[in-house]
């Protein structure tokens, strides 16, 4: 998922330490990453690079995996994929092995959550196809750049997400509900928003809702499914955007025999600038 | 191929039918095309509606295709992929069968052109995955109506087309030269050409290149790959925009034992508004 927080199996890392990270360069990072000794959430890392969602399955579901993320560009906006069986992330800089290169690993077998670790190369398979989805990372640093305050990062949070009523489109065993990131913003904002997402359509790009949460089928906002609660001011509009946890779902609806993917917030970054 | 001319195995259409032709809705004109009445290119007809380059492939090829694809999106921009076996093209209109809705196929055998058909039914497999790409037919009418004169209509003809020494990003057994089309224009027209077809990212976006053709590899402007040639007046410059026939090269490369194409200008027209 993009930024919701759960329980991480990874190591937190100080707030001092990491503003020290910050300030590396992508390659740095991405080495004390691959030696294990960073397994925490990568928002704020490496500034202006692309950082992205990470689903890795066995060929026999690739092709229906690229063809749901053909169906449902605005939660699933692939920016790389691997050859078969090749750990290297050729197209997304020029030394990104994606079996250490993610700090904290998610193991699902049968669709279900089985484990977690720094490393999967004990667990790579000849017949392996890793997709690089865009997050939403990106766009919340354009939205900052446009001068537009986002409430979850003033009160140290990450967005509200919520599952919707909204139904993807289908491809062979994956579909389920769209799931989207809240952000609230006054009406002129809301407006703005839209326009600096245009730009983004490789993190999720304009919102996909505003105003009433009944209409895409969520209850109740002070209860997100991931995240916590994001107040929602008089004058303001909840937004509502397309998230990277979609694939989660729709793989634990596929239940390949295996699939690994990033831990929640715990993203790979990329040499490619956002 | 996006729209170069090549001799057609198809029936030629007079002009004074085919202004009959354009006038029709979409669902006419297919019904008319799958029962193989119409075999000719689809340029002008269902004006503002997507149409798309075809590449079926077995599904061993599938994924690798798609990788190309994700890869290479100015040449590959895929706008629908079918299920594996499911001729029906279900996210891009509501009744498209591609086995018959296509006016004029092209069928290769390990990569060379081996027949044209009206009609796949027979050579249908379950394995089948087709592939729809955006093609330059919706930006040619875009730039038409933002009021930038587009010379290869005016001399009534297709753009040149040329292969370039530009690699494309390979996926498997796909790869090779970058195939472009071009357009002759002003430099203020250049600069609102552009300005236009970034809003066309599925049907090859922004230019790849624009003035001396030696920079891309072009070494004979008069001599196209395909098409005829285009002059370029005294105070215009050439602009080059990837070009669909890409992945048919991408295609020849990769040898599979079966693929199929839409024969060249003989597009897919889909459901979808461009």
């Amino acid at each position: 998922m993009d930024n919701a927080v759960e329980p991480l199996a990874g190591s937190h890392v100080p707030a001092s330490e990491r503003r020290e990270f910050a300030k590396e360069p992508v390659s740095a990072i991405r080495t004390r990453i691959r030696r294990g000794a960073f397994a925490d959430q990568t928002g704020g890392l490496a500034p202006g690079m692309l950082q992205g969602n990470l689903a890795i399955l066995p060929a026999s579901y690739a092709q229906d995996f690229s063809t749901y993320c053909q169906r449902n560009p605005k939660p699933c906006p692939l920016v790389g994929v691997s050859d078969r069986g090749d750990p290297m992330m050729r197209t997304l800089g020029a030394d990104i092995d994606i079996r250490t290169d993610v700090p904290l690993y998610n193991i699902y077998r049968d669709g279900e959550l089985a484990g977690q670790s720094r490393d999967i190369r004990d667990l790579w398979q000849d017949d392996f196809v890793a997709f690089v989805l865009g997050c939403s990372y990106s766009f919340d640093a354009a939205l900052q750049a446009g001068g537009l305050p986002l409430r979850h990062l003033e009160v140290g949070r990450t967005p509200s997400v919520f599952v919707t009523n909204v139904p993807t489109v289908p491809a062979g065993p994956f579909g389920g509900g769209l799931v989207v990131s809240m952000r609230p913003f006054s009406v002129p904002n809301a407006v703005r928003a839209i326009e600096v997402t245009a730009r983004y359509p490789n993190a999720h790009g304009t919102p996909v809702h505003f105003g009433d949460p009944a209409a895409i089928g969520i209850a109740d906002m002070d209860r997100p499914d991931w995240g916590g609660p994001i107040d929602v001011l008089p004058g303001e509009v909840p937004v509502f955007w397309a998230c990277g946890v979609t694939p989660q779902v729709a793989i634990r609806q596929a239940r390949p025999p295996i699939c690994i993917t990033h831990a929640p917030g715990c993203m790979l970054i990329t040499d490619i600038e956002a």
